[in-house]
């Protein structure tokens, strides 16, 4: 998606040859009315999936994903990484190691937002090693519900996640695939 | 707003006289219509303040700000619960006491997306005892910019923190006043 490479390339933040900060208008300060063309998109390519339900995962996934649904006419599901008091009772849990914190935590999604009926379309903000992605696929097929498949804003495709589920069967649709990045030559994306 | 009301008590659960629990439509499962009606309905009543920020905290505050924002054709912050190793630098911080989880935690915004030149709009999903929002407001002064108020969707008006923030002059606009409830007779609302 050309719109969302633009802004990497303009506000993107590269620090080394693996992190890539898109705080100033993807997961800190959001860009709605970007989000509303990267949800057009999303749309777009999953037009045919008769998607009834978005689910993502806390925080940064929500905003990405609450702007898409409105193109789908559904009610999103954020999966919560840590049980509070106010959720108690019958949950679907995986577990995800972080990369970013350097630990392991578990998700969750109520069992009443989850069942067989459900088409479910995965959102989420990046897409690295594919832990937190493999966690939210293993919630919904322990409900019973299909994956229609993923929409990724950024991915970095020269991290095995999105290959690796690929390979799996997975369908991931990413809005801009990174290939390598660089503090003096800036980011390079595939194609 | 009648809409919000009706909706709670639908679909709202009572646990006791103090615990509600929206998770079908507004913090786990989110309803983006109704979401959208709630947005619509902050832009009414702050249509005069000339917001060009909308402050919220993670998770559960995201999805409402994000909608809300295409209203106010702003973009939205949302203040960190935790620093992550991709948020170094320059930040805001305030202390929050969170009675759910019963600990305190220190809330963070990067300096570079809140200054002088910002009318701030904060949204919230829930004010009860206020902790979350005197932090954001503390935010939002340490920035140099200004609180136009807070968009919440349901003010637990029994608990101290509306009554408060008000009394110290902070324009609060609440969707759904819960004046009391019971898990026999359900929720009743201010007016």
């Amino acid at each position: 998606m050309e719109l969302l490479k633009q802004r990497i390339r303009q506000d993107g933040k590269i620090k080394g040859t693996d992190v890539l900060k898109v705080d100033k208008f993807l997961n800190h300060q959001m860009d709605v009315k970007l989000f509303a063309e990267m949800g057009k998109e999303f749309k777009r390519r999953f037009a045919d999936c008769e998607v009834n339900k978005i689910l993502t995962i806390e925080a940064s996934g929500i905003g990405i994903a609450c702007i898409a649904a409105q193109f789908f006419d559904c009610p999103v599901i954020f999966a919560k990484k840590n049980q509070t008091k106010n959720i108690a009772g019958d949950v679907y849990t995986s577990k995800v190691e972080s990369f970013t914190h350097g630990r392991i935590y578990d998700i969750i999604v109520a069992k009443e937002f989850l069942g067989p009926q459900d088409k479910v379309l995965i959102i989420d903000d990046f897409l690295a090693n594919g832990a937190a992605l493999m966690g939210l696929i293993q919630l919904v097929r322990d409900a019973g519900a299909e994956v229609v498949g993923a929409g990724i804003a950024v991915e970095k495709a020269f991290q095995p996640g999105g290959d690796m589920l690929r390979a799996q069967g997975v369908r991931i649709e990413s809005l801009a695939r990174v290939k390598s990045m660089n503090e003096e030559t800036g980011v390079e994306f595939v194609d």
